[in-house]
């Protein structure tokens, strides 16, 4: 028997107290959360606002009952104060707390850019059930919101906001949107926010945001930038990302990684004995690169969470994680955009560390036998090294065709490091409604093919 | 300069002829057809018939004079007769035809059970434009259809004679429907064809057919099975799969391997000089089991006919086919149906030969977030090896739900021989429109894992 205690509700939390629990009943579990609920799917957040969801109640995966029935304690409400890693013990809301184990699954925290008056009422940050019911509630009293910056949080919340009427400025300090997509992408996102949106969404690119101007009562009144414009809106949502939450933990001697986040080996092991981190508090490994990453996702906090449970409960066995893809995917309006591994900007800047030379394909397709009804049209774009023909990464973007199905594919590839000569010969199953015969990853991978024997 | 003469025009036909002459414009190139189309996509028949496919000439991907403008000479209605290894030389349509080297791409013929009657009127094969045109035009003038063969043509000619409001009869012998999947997954598809078709679609399994009925004028009345059973309808079409055309070649000396078709090497060589054959023809390999293998589809002689064109033009370099997974996806109403590797049937089939211990997860799991609308279930099923926790092949099922998503995935890993392990920290992109939190490929491997634990 062993006493496990968990700091942090989101999915690496939950997860890691479930399967802690779940791997020896014995163990006496018990999870603490400075939120007010646990198990939030924050992801779901922006389709509660656009309104597909119509209970915010249903993105509460569990309640804290769940985990009682489970025999897990789990304490809303509870700060995380200090660690006191020589005495296996935490000091939580004024209490000290013994641990045999103890997972950290902190989570992340949206960053607050230092800009004036960024308190000002009617300014949002959107990560808790609460932030969600008060932009949706807000929404309903807009004609029109900014939101500042344009990576995913701000794409699926503009359409969100477009689909409930209001105009919608995107305020975004660098030179594109989603810009952790190649250039080439960006722009072909961009080309959908002039189909879908006509007028109803200006974009601003290359525009630092300096003041937030308010009124009598501390209002939000207008942005303004740099380059001295000013945006007027009902309301702001800041969509500037999340960072790890790591203050308390590298004041109590956990050793941060290079990204900021907590160092952790491929047991979600920390620096300090019987101390495990998760999720979006903890560095990442690109699969890839072989290099520190940082990316706060559900799916990656899930599995690290798991692994870290097993790690903590058992004594003999253990379980690895041996990194991430940077895999992501997004819905914006009837388009699919995804990506998994390296663009071919990252595998370039990535070639001036080592011995790399990045080849990309890109190719328009239809999703279907040309023939059949309802077909349209994908993108897809691969990035590979010329010299050992290795596939590096994938982007794809397309009108319902499917995205998810071509990269997901991919992300197999990237795992087995299989070569541009291993992807072309797929036997990716075929049928009229599903692919071409000849599917757009083989596509590409024969204009790869190509490239590597010039 | 080479001469390539290539016989057969479809999918590998077709693909080896452009890429011959692709790699060396001054090749010369002639292909030679028995048929009166090249280039026609088979696979989109079943959807010419039930209307989805508008104009049966979309089906068409090539014409003739799409190969002249490529510099390519293609003959319709020609035979091929004889091959004198010796010579180089070919016989067709009483013409001897000289050649440097020569690439077989024969197809494969429907097979036609010895059943008495079986010429008779309003007894339908389907493998060409011509066939295609005729049972549409018969299923207008019907109101009821048997079917004999309960395969994926079976299945895709059934759901379109059901949309065109004719009652159906499948006949099959053996005990199930789709029978290269899992009982348990015909069981599934079973299922729809109750949901979907009450009493419109009759299915009778374990029946071998022996006799056709005709009336005076020789037209089919119905069919008799071992069993004394009669079944009556309008017509009757024979959905009982194709094998590879092999007589001339055979007898000209080209070695068969077990399967009954054409051996070749992974450069599509066949044993005698000279001479590489590609697509239904020929025989294929298996990458999990590395076994000879038989199946006939467009994506595979597409890949085949790329590779002997570029093994019989050039003299130095060489491209290697390395063999298939038997991936296959088919439509069934609003339902997808798709596998790639092995069942655990197969598996077990393999286990009498080699040290392996079959191991299988299946999971049913919504398509998206438990939250969002509209989300659909699919049926996943994972066979692995118990002792090297290696991946052997998946198959699904699911309403809408995306199930060639996962299947898709699942060839990529087979084709690396990841394991469970590796599979189970996939990073597959995630966003609630697109899967759950954990993907339900990463909660089969975490089964299979519960279960090589053990």
């Amino acid at each position: 028997m062993k006493k496990i205690v968990i700091i942090g509700g989101g999915a690496a939390g939950a997860k890691a107290a479930s399967k802690s629990k779940r791997l020896n009943p014995e163990n006496h579990v018990e999870l603490y959360t400075r939120d007010s609920e646990i198990a939030v799917s924050l992801c779901g957040l922006p389709y509660y606002i656009e309104g597909s969801v119509d209970d915010i109640n249903k993105l509460i995966i569990r309640t804290p009952k769940d985990f009682l029935n489970m025999g897990i304690s789990v304490f809303l409400n509870h700060n995380l104060e200090e660690i006191y890693p020589e005495q296996n013990c935490v000091l939580i809301n004024g209490n000290h707390i013994f641990y045999d184990e103890l997972i950290l699954a902190l989570g992340a925290d949206v960053n607050i850019p230092n800009i004036e008056n960024i308190f000002a009422n009617n300014v949002f940050t959107l990560r808790s059930i609460a932030s969600g019911k008060a932009i949706r509630e807000k929404m309903f009293n807009s004609k029109s919101v900014i939101l500042l910056g344009a990576g995913y949080i701000g794409i699926e919340l503009a359409e969100a906001f477009i689909k409930n009427g209001l105009d919608v400025i995107i305020v975004e300090a660098k030179d594109r949107i989603a810009s952790d997509f190649d250039e080439d992408f960006s722009k072909l996102i961009q080309d959908v926010i002039i189909s879908k949106c006509n007028s109803k969404m200006q974009t601003f690119y290359g525009e630092r945001a300096v003041k937030i101007t308010v009124d009598e009562n501390n209002n939000f009144k207008s942005l303004i930038t740099e380059s001295q414009k000013e945006f007027f809106a009902d309301f702001l949502v800041l969509s500037t990302g999340a960072s790890p939450n790591t203050g308390i933990a590298q004041k109590s001697g956990i050793k941060l990684g290079i990204t900021g986040a907590i160092e952790v080996d491929n047991r979600m092991r920390t620096n300090i004995k019987n101390i495990f981190a998760c999720g979006d508090c903890t560095q990442k490994y690109d699969i890839v690169t072989r290099e520190p990453a940082y990316l706060g996702l559900g799916t990656i906090a899930n599995k690290e969470g798991r692994v870290a449970a097993i790690n903590a409960t058992c004594n003999k066995e253990f379980e690895v994680f041996d990194g991430i893809l940077s895999s992501v995917i997004t819905r914006f309006f009837d388009y699919t955009i995804s990506k998994t591994g390296l663009t071919f900007q990252k595998a370039m800047e990535y070639s001036k560390k080592v011995n790399l030379e990045p080849i990309s394909a890109t190719i328009t397709k239809k999703d279907k036998a040309s023939y059949m009804p309802f077909t349209n049209e994908l993108t897809l774009k691969v990035v590979a090294d010329k010299r050992s023909g290795e596939i590096l990464g994938a982007q794809s973007i397309g009108c319902v065709g499917n995205v998810a199905q071509r990269i997901n594919t991919i992300t197999s590839a990237l795992k087995a490091r299989l070569t541009v000569d291993e992807l072309l010969h797929l036997d990716l199953p075929y049928a009229p409604p599903y692919s071409s015969s000849v599917d757009p990853i083989l596509t590409a991978a024969y204009k790869l093919k190509d490239q590597i024997k010039k």
